[in-house]
């Protein structure tokens, strides 16, 4: 048995997971990021223990972490994070103050990718996860190891370039795959289609709902709308060709789509694999397996977890 | 001791290497590649011999043969080349008929890049090489192995995304990295600016050298021509931005640059550190060490070798 933390800026969530990845109970707290980081890992550990309940500490074998940030996997400690302000943060060492547990800290992506891996994939030898979420993130698990390259700073896939030159990235960098295939992206895509197309449906929409989201271009083509329709496949184009790049440097046997436009399912599985399979470098051997993810908001939880027990 | 081959449109070079990596002795015979691939196998056999010299074939450990195309290293097999004709082509056991000794077939890119590993990076655990050649090549090192993707067609570097929907690469995608920084691409940016600018010197220089090369624009560039050193500048610009991708992607410890244009040293070197390490993600770890290739020619032949060693 093992436990595992997902640190986000909104929430931290822990659960009890057994060896095989399955999550038995689970919980959260909120985070409140602007506090103390200290009474931020008090908390981690208080929740962990609450995910515990009855069962004995003796038989938890590990605490697994999954952090946004620059982590240093081997010391257990996060060099930076702008999200949850940390610079240099003994975060392993602190937790165990509270809860004297072996404890393996990864950057969150990574745990994500790697309890996606666990759950849909793990007699693969190579897989790539890719989040649709405020930013692009991801993570790479090579022959059942979680690739953090010799900094452990690797597999930040979204900044790999799309357009170089282009829309101007959080990294600093402009263009990156980020940049146009982010909830955030898509999001600026639409709202831009709907200035552009006041006879748009998806103008209703909105008034409707208060707002632009990631959803607004999808359900508005499910619906018949023209320029929601060019939206989406616009969108779906810049993730494929994200994804075809990615394919052509690793060739991995899997490539899982996470994060919130995952949910859009078939909408966007169907023609993704269709442009990547036509634009993809390799033409002779077996093509890799794209598929949505599974966990969804549990990947982080089941990864970190299932990380602590490698 | 080992023998590599490496297997080109023009010409098989072969040379017998000693078993930290160096050339005892080489040779080469042109492929003439349009013949029936057994007679070029049959010479590839040849030439084996030739280099071997008078040391015993029981001293001879094996014989590694780095090819273009997609290769399958398990079964020796070429499945497709199309600079040398070649589907579903037994390589390995054809060889054998002729010279019989353990044979290890690569894709010749990734024996390059083995190559340069051994000779300059193999204490590291991940290395990245890339060749700026007719295309973009490269290879991908992984804890000592060479990564070939679950299919063996990975590590397609120079077919990573630069400018999606830009200019169409060989490959049938438009905006790859290849279509930007091959010394093919050089020529076609220097033809350009060349016709855009009858004052710049580069028009002198082409009248003298009969054609526009890859130099063109490195060496009037350093005669002090404006548009020359714009045209260097935009380069490696591209490539370093190829770079810096791929650096996101996987954090390697080393990022060796070889091919044609890399024997420009330092000219290339320096502004393209200076752009990947200004637009990397990572800004707290340790950055990728990012050099000039050793080998040059000689890589084929020392990684294809070398890998037969694994």
């Amino acid at each position: 048995m093992y436990i595992g933390i997902d640190l986000g800026g909104t929430n931290i969530a822990a659960g009890l997971v057994d060896d095989n990845g399955r999550i038995i109970h689970k919980d959260s707290t909120p985070t409140l990021s602007e506090r103390p980081v200290e009474e931020i890992i008090a908390d981690m550990a208080a929740i962990a223990r609450k995910v515990a309940g009855d069962t004995p500490l003796s038989e938890i074998h590990g605490v697994g972490i999954g952090c946004p940030g620059t982590v240093d996997n081997e010391t257990g400690t996060v060099i930076y994070s702008n999200n949850i302000v940390m610079d240099h943060v003994p975060l392993a060492e602190i937790f165990r103050r509270h809860l004297d547990l072996p404890v393996n800290l990864e950057n969150d992506a990574n745990a994500a990718a790697y309890g996606e891996y666990i759950t849909c994939a793990k007699d693969k030898k190579s897989f790539v996860f890719m989040t649709l979420g405020t930013g692009v993130g991801g993570g790479i698990i090579l022959d059942g190891n979680i690739w953090r390259g010799f900094n452990g700073a690797g597999a930040e896939i979204g900044h790999s370039t799309l357009i170089m030159g282009g829309e101007r990235c959080t990294c600093g960098k402009c263009g990156c795959l980020e940049s146009y295939a982010s909830v955030t992206a898509l999001i600026r895509q639409t709202t831009e289609a709907i200035e552009a197309h006041p006879e748009s449906m998806m103008n209703e929409w909105v008034k409707k709902h208060g707002k632009v989201n990631g959803r607004t271009s999808f359900e508005c083509a499910e619906l018949g709308d023209e320029v929601a329709r060019q939206v989406c496949d616009r969108y779906i184009q810049y993730v494929a060709e994200g994804v075809c790049s990615i394919i052509n440097i690793l060739q991995p046997e899997t490539f899982v789509i996470g994060g919130g436009i995952s949910r859009e399912g078939d909408a966007l599985l169907t023609p993704l694999k269709k442009y990547v399979y036509k634009n993809d470098f390799n033409k002779h051997m077996p093509k890799t397996d794209i598929r949505i993810a599974q966990l969804f908001g549990d990947a982080g939880i089941v990864g970190a977890a299932m990380a602590a027990k490698i």
